[in-house]
């Protein structure tokens, strides 16, 4: 009984304290929150003439990060942009942010600071505000599960279903960026312990790093997209490409064939594949958390999609088109057509 | 990168199929639901004329449930109540669930189903619907991370602040059920291992126990204090009534006077104190997790309170009287008044 019900006091990461400073500062009122942090729920106005989008991602120690490659700061970045992404690929608008958090002994208020200090540099551009959570103690690694909820106006939300045959297939930005910098920086983990290592152009390198530790998330994108009715379907690429497009043929019940020359590289990705003697489209094609979109447009809307994008100064690019459900998922290569390998990114192992 | 990008096949707890087949067993659909668990987000339909209520809670294996003493239903059911209890507290209506779960190498999916099965247990009396979700792999133990969200009738909802001078404090049903239930339960793992331990009627013991292992949201309570107007704030007992009565006092900004002598028990809780020499009603002051409602009355409406609570069969006992925050945190005994302890419940550690 008695080591059941002991005084909090003894405990550093007292959950109230530590709830009642991370309130005070970053839980910002707005005229949409009744009550933010600090009851038994978060109270908001709904916005009556909207849909409500609601997301969950869970982040947990060793698995989706390592400590010895990201910061704390980097770590709430990624989870935070995670959330967002999904928001992104609905077409809406991110709005509140609750946060459950669970802090292992060796855990400091320090790096819990540093983690919502993170968090709230993802989602302050875009207004996301912080209006509950719960803090636990862990026996394990750190664990950190966002909620975001969001809104998008009624019928205009992108779902996975939707794509039809015929519609072309597109990637926002470019691809295995992330892949490339958490292997470089796994790289570097090691060879401050002695191993050598190739080196990447250092601006190469530096981009690669950031498009793994700070990604953004393409809101701006999905919102453009929503509004101006131009997918018919869209999923985000937190899973990487093999995986995911697998995921909006199944919702839609189609085929696919995605044209692998056309798979989108930055300079970086390309100089790091080469110095690693890596295949850079196989990075684009199976390396996750690129938080780029993935969606598909009507082939009566392409000129229009293409021409407006341009002019909006958004980067997509067509890799494939949506086939039949009969004729399956396959990758065009110079060698032929292949089937899409079932094969998807499993995070640090 | 090998390492980074394997195929899922090799693990048993392949995300993709796992969140299907959960889907297909657990998420019905409702005509508020526009889309649910299978795209990057979940859709619904707000409430235009209630306000929305939003409450998330972390559970870990080894802080908040020990896997020697309950099943995968019994923490899946004790979940969901505790979110259900954060509702009841203020007033509201649950609705929505989303479930982040981390599961470790040992985990199996029947177990995750296991788990499933007394979270919807716990929450289907109330008409909750599954959502979303995310589920990932744990290099430690368990973790479950669940978002309700309700909703409540403007202008209703429960605060913690709103309690003045003058007013009744309350508790719904009995209190330090929970924690005698738990000291059981771990007394029984130690005695299965060949120590003695003393013995409490079996009646008493079962109920002692699922008081622990399926504790039920005062949710028709809370509702009821919100549609009548009888409460001036309301909070859940989660973390212990001498934890959260001072929640409730600095929210409200108000002191308190508990009578010790009021606090409400069952035959089941004095019979346990009594085989352990304990004082029984400190097991109701330091025991969290009972999931009963404290909430506070006008004078006004005492006698209104309490005589449409025997009408309706609820359980509400007047422990104490709101005083100016000038008066402190006290608790009344046989022996005087003294400061209301600084102590909470902590879990297990």
């Amino acid at each position: 009984m008695v080591s059941t019900a002991g005084p909090k006091a003894s405990n550093p990461l007292r959950e109230f304290d530590l709830i009642d400073r991370i309130h005070r500062k970053y839980g910002r009122g707005a005229a949409s929150i009744v009550r933010g942090i600090g009851d038994d729920a978060a109270v908001v106005f709904p916005h009556a003439d909207r849909w409500t989008l609601l997301t969950t991602d869970l982040l947990a120690e060793d698995v989706h990060f390592d400590l010895r490659t990201a910061t704390f700061a980097d770590i709430g970045f990624r989870a935070m942009t995670a959330n967002l992404s999904d928001i992104a690929a609905m077409g809406g608008h991110p709005l509140y942010l609750l946060v459950a958090l669970a802090i292992p002994r060796r855990g400091t208020v320090r790096q819990v600071h540093q983690l919502y200090r993170g968090i709230m540099a993802s989602g302050r551009p875009y207004g996301v505000r912080l209006i509950g959570g719960d803090v636990s103690a862990s026996s394990g690694g750190w664990f950190i599960s966002l909620t975001l909820i969001g809104c998008v106006a009624p019928d205009r939300a992108l779902f996975r279903r939707g794509a039809r045959p015929g519609d072309g297939l597109y990637a926002t930005g470019t691809l295995g960026d992330s892949l490339a910098g958490m292997t470089l920086l796994q790289r570097q983990a090691k060879s401050s312990r002695g191993q050598r290592t190739a080196r990447v152009a250092s601006a190469h390198q530096r981009f690669l790093i950031r498009r793994h530790l700070r990604p953004v998330a393409r809101l701006e994108l999905g919102q453009w997209l929503s509004r101006e009715g131009l997918a018919s379907s869209a999923i985000d690429l937190s899973d990487g490409l093999s995986g995911d497009v697998r995921h909006l043929c199944l919702a839609s019940r189609v085929g696919v064939e995605i044209n692998l020359a056309a798979l989108p590289l930055s300079a970086a990705c390309r100089a790091f594949a080469e110095k690693f003697h890596l295949e850079p489209r196989r990075l684009a094609l199976q390396g996750g958390e690129d938080y780029e979109l993935l969606f598909t447009t009507p082939a009566a809307l392409k000129s229009r999609l293409e021409r407006r994008a341009r002019k909006r100064g958004f980067r997509i690019t067509r890799i494939g088109t949506i086939l039949p459900a009969n004729a399956g998922m396959s990758i065009r290569t110079s060698a032929g057509r292949r089937p899409l390998p079932a094969m998807s990114y499993e995070h640090f192992r």
